[in-house]
């Protein structure tokens, strides 16, 4: 192939040849885990899948070189990498912070564990930093999405056939201002904003509860603002490692947009995830909302 | 009754003479509206009820000279206010942004509509310093609950058996902190922080929708917290008219609390209104959990 024809993100052999390495993917739940080992194979790198018991999902897994673990496995995770060829690992998937009382630890875990209990007193953020730390002293590079899967990630700029107004642009632009405000307290990766009104901040409940909320209040008429207005803004955490927990959005995000009556939802390009991009796409015209990429400093 | 044994608190003959009128108390929904009619009755004002149809109760409202109202009846208001000798209004009770299309408007409203629309756009502070400016324009000066009846407002200490621990103490201040982040906002009159985590963030739920929504995701083990962790906190829209919309508790909101595991509420000494005061400390010792009055600069 001559260089001329090359998109720019494809690897070259010599890119492949540098990162020589397998790459292990923890996966939790949701489809994320299927689309980021797609694209990283798609790239010429290796997936190792290694599936959170009671969150990843066998058809996902199983379709590549894998192993099943649990939380707090971090010695045995080590030595399956070593075998691996493994020189980089990524978290992706849906996972919800387990009941400290109910994890099995192993050694390498239970030497971290001074570490890790500061850091599920602390917060998200902590919790992630605390991981990231002993996935490097097991000896491999925590990478992102960003690094090794682009292509998952939703780009700048509007998809599908409809796009915001000018009041839906005020409202997203208020909306990352407030998830910017909130950094310092580790919260806030989504919001609801209709016409300059803040009506639902995400915090512990997940960006469905709180489109289902959004629906319930219209329907008990606590929100009377007729339908079409307002907007679901999703944005990563100001201050957070784009490693791990990025937003996302799947069909499923873009059906509760809409049956919680806004126009559209806005989220941060280039640090939101999207599974099933083009379900997605066709979900928003068919319900006919808005999905638009947005830079982050758009506030 | 020799000055001595005066209370610092209690009007003295020259106060009621002084502020001569009687107070026009617009009443919404719930208990507070009889605790502020009780008190500045107490204090030898009248009070004259214009309870809001639909929402304010038959019960309270009759017990005193009263009208009954609607949104955007302001011309009327203001003729019957002049009839009744009120030089004071004070708006007291819950009520629920009405659709702007359900608004029955007289000539003295629609005149101030043009202010009245920006402040429906505005988010719920220029709401109410809109309204504020209407009843103004009529001659009546808008006075607060802090003004007339300041034992509706909780005061600063621990109230009941129990009290807030050191890891709560924390849990307070960080909702105060947050709070204060959001005020730009106009959002955030409540909050769930749990061993440094935010649970919740409230906005157009409504606190017992808040609470409510700790429990359910405790139930579904999305909390993950041991029960007896983490803290209600209330307080004013930082740069709110604290003439209008104080937050409130009462014993459903003692019970909430509980039912959502949490170790007890936090609110504002001097700045949150509480219905059946007594009624609240009870269920309080009754459920086992902590209710205190902070200072906002706590945080």
């Amino acid at each position: 192939m001559a260089p001329l024809t090359m998109q720019p993100d494809a690897p070259t052999i010599a890119d492949t040849k540098a990162e020589a390495g397998s790459i292990a993917i923890i996966c939790g739940g949701g489809s994320l885990p299927a689309a980021v080992a797609e694209a990283v194979a798609r790239r010429g790198r290796r997936p190792v899948m290694f599936g959170i018991r009671g969150w990843a999902e066998a058809a996902v897994i199983e379709r590549y070189a894998h192993h099943w673990t649990a939380i707090g496995q971090a010695g045995r995770f080590f030595r399956l990498a070593k075998t691996e060829n493994c020189s980089e690992v990524l978290f992706i998937g849906t996972i919800l912070r387990p009941p400290i009382t109910q994890l099995r630890l192993d050694w390498q875990t239970i030497k971290a564990m001074p570490g890790l209990i500061r850091a599920y007193r602390g917060g998200d953020d902590k919790l992630i930093s605390g991981v990231a730390r002993v996935a490097e002293s097991g000896g491999l590079r925590v990478v992102g999405v960003k690094d090794v899967a682009p292509e998952v990630l939703v780009p700048e700029g509007v998809i599908g056939r409809y796009r915001p107004s000018e009041r839906d642009r005020a409202d997203i632009a208020r909306a990352l201002e407030m998830i910017a405000a909130l950094g310092p307290f580790d919260v806030g990766q989504a919001a609801v904003v209709a016409d300059n009104h803040v009506l639902a901040v995400e915090a512990a409940e997940g960006t469905d509860n709180l489109l289902n909320r959004i629906a319930e209040l219209r329907r008990l008429g606590r929100v009377t603002l007729p339908p079409g207005i307002g907007v679901l803004v999703k944005a990563p955490k100001p201050g957070q490692d784009r490693r791990f927990d990025l937003p996302s959005i799947g069909p499923r995000t873009v059906e509760n947009v809409a049956r919680a009556g806004l126009a559209g939802l806005a989220v941060t390009a280039g640090s939101t995830m999207i599974a099933e991009a083009e379900a997605v796409a066709a979900a928003a015209d068919r319900e006919g909302i808005f999905l638009v990429g947005v830079r982050e400093d758009t506030a």
